[in-house]
């Protein structure tokens, strides 16, 4: 295979080059040969919905997911309610620009608060209210359980067993969970979780576990391959569940944001080529 | 109940006035009216284990635990071997000091490795080749499950669930676990899992988890009620299991290690009252 083949699955999430607007994103990824991309509402909305669908569509580009919806874990009638008309505005956005899904980031416990069975219970009562107003506009949502380090202020939801206890709930078509390393590396069974998840699968994101973690908690994630992630073993075990959609690198990092563009998407590939696309193949 | 008695199982883990030696803390301790103290090897071995031994048998304090042993996932047979000899000189040192359990701590990854599973392999056959020698000693070994943001850098086991995996292999007079709250706090199905660990916990420990998280993750840990724990909820459910044993503050925070260590004791002393103690008699 030629190497433009070889990248036909690797996306670019817009925030591993977060400096970046729409314009700039949908060239950097066309430049280094990709064929789709991970969009994010805020870089969307600075252009505009339907200047960003002509846009995406102009480009050829594949959307691989919107990013994102949820927060939903307010206990407040009023903020619940908030966050409800918000993702329902997402669920639009994701029909729109044709992406595969809207991932769902779950939120956080809310302002001292410290019930977290409660906000767990609430991302499960907000998930079953969106179902049929996503399956209107046949638009699957994408549940992401995180990194136990995000556990108080932005996911509850915190490992793959447990998203997809509630993923479960739903029919495959209406709800999935989302894989990223980052998140799930240390699960205790993750390659059971990741057969039982099986179709429910709908994106495979990729970043690093880097040591020492850097400062800000939420720039923590490293380039592939800078880390403790076993990229093989792990992407093995979601090629075996038949996962056939594209895998985003998205980083959040200080350092690779201040890189300029193309350095970034050049590194990306190659660590992409080195480290994950072997292992797509190897059932 | 007089305050006194209400602070009877209270214990002062070294590590939270850190910059004490081992007569200031017994001192902080007693003064504070603790019965107990979690002791760490290092200002042990700073007065010497006999003068360390003598110092505890006049202050009349019960040591709730020592820490720590384990660093048992090096893959080069020699570190291996060190890491052994290591812990048996640490279950010396428990058996000398009468504490209640030797605490272990999994250890990282090595440099370079990325076999997660592996080094979690070799957690399991490190226990099993201790456990002879510290029945010998009488001394019950206790796995610390550690939070995912130490998978990579300090402890491998990540759960309760997985560590009880282990500990159930072996008689639970020989091994047990450790219940921190810092590190368990977001476990999905956590009630459920000090269910089954029950006379399996050897220490409770507590310290919160704080937002933002400080720049040092090794120094990230709060006062309990600065952050997001329900410690109503988890003392309830520890206390279900018929948990007897010390509960232990184990706060490693460059904030508390700065104040006077009699207001430490002091504030951890109220914030114990007010947030766990009233909860360990609720069955």
């Amino acid at each position: 295979m030629t190497a433009p083949d070889r990248l036909s699955r690797l996306s670019l999430n817009q925030r591993t080059i977060a400096n970046a607007d729409l314009a700039e994103a949908i060239a950097a990824a066309r430049a280094a040969g990709l064929s789709s991309i991970g969009l994010w509402r805020e870089p969307v909305a600075a252009v505009g919905l339907d200047q960003a669908e002509a846009m995406i569509k102009e480009s050829g580009l594949r959307v691989s997911s919107l990013c994102r919806g949820g927060f939903f874990t307010a206990a407040a009638p009023a903020d619940l309610e908030r966050a409800h008309r918000d993702n329902r505005a997402a669920i639009e956005e994701t029909a729109r620009l044709g992406a595969a899904t809207l991932v769902l980031v779950p939120g956080g416990l809310p302002a001292d608060d410290r019930d977290l069975a409660a906000a767990r219970a609430r991302v499960v009562a907000a998930i079953e209210r969106l179902v049929p107003y996503a399956r209107e506009h046949g638009v699957t949502l994408g549940l992401e359980p995180m990194n136990p380090i995000y556990a108080a202020d932005r996911g509850v939801i915190s490992t793959l067993a447990q998203a997809l206890d509630i993923a479960e709930r739903f029919e495959p078509t209406d709800v999935g969970v989302i894989v990223d390393t980052f998140h799930l590396w240390w699960e205790p069974g993750i390659e059971a979780q990741l057969g039982r998840a099986g179709e429910r699968i709908l994106s495979y994101q990729i970043s690093d576990w880097i040591t020492p973690l850097p400062p800000d908690t939420l720039l923590a994630r490293g380039m592939m391959g800078d880390g403790h992630i076993d990229f093989a073993a792990f992407t093995r075990a979601v090629a075996a569940t038949g996962y056939a959609g594209d895998i985003e690198v998205e980083i959040f990092n200080a350092d690779v944001w201040a890189q300029p563009f193309d350095d970034v998407l050049r590194t990306m590939s190659e660590r992409y080529l080195e480290l994950v696309e072997p292992h797509l193949s190897s059932t």
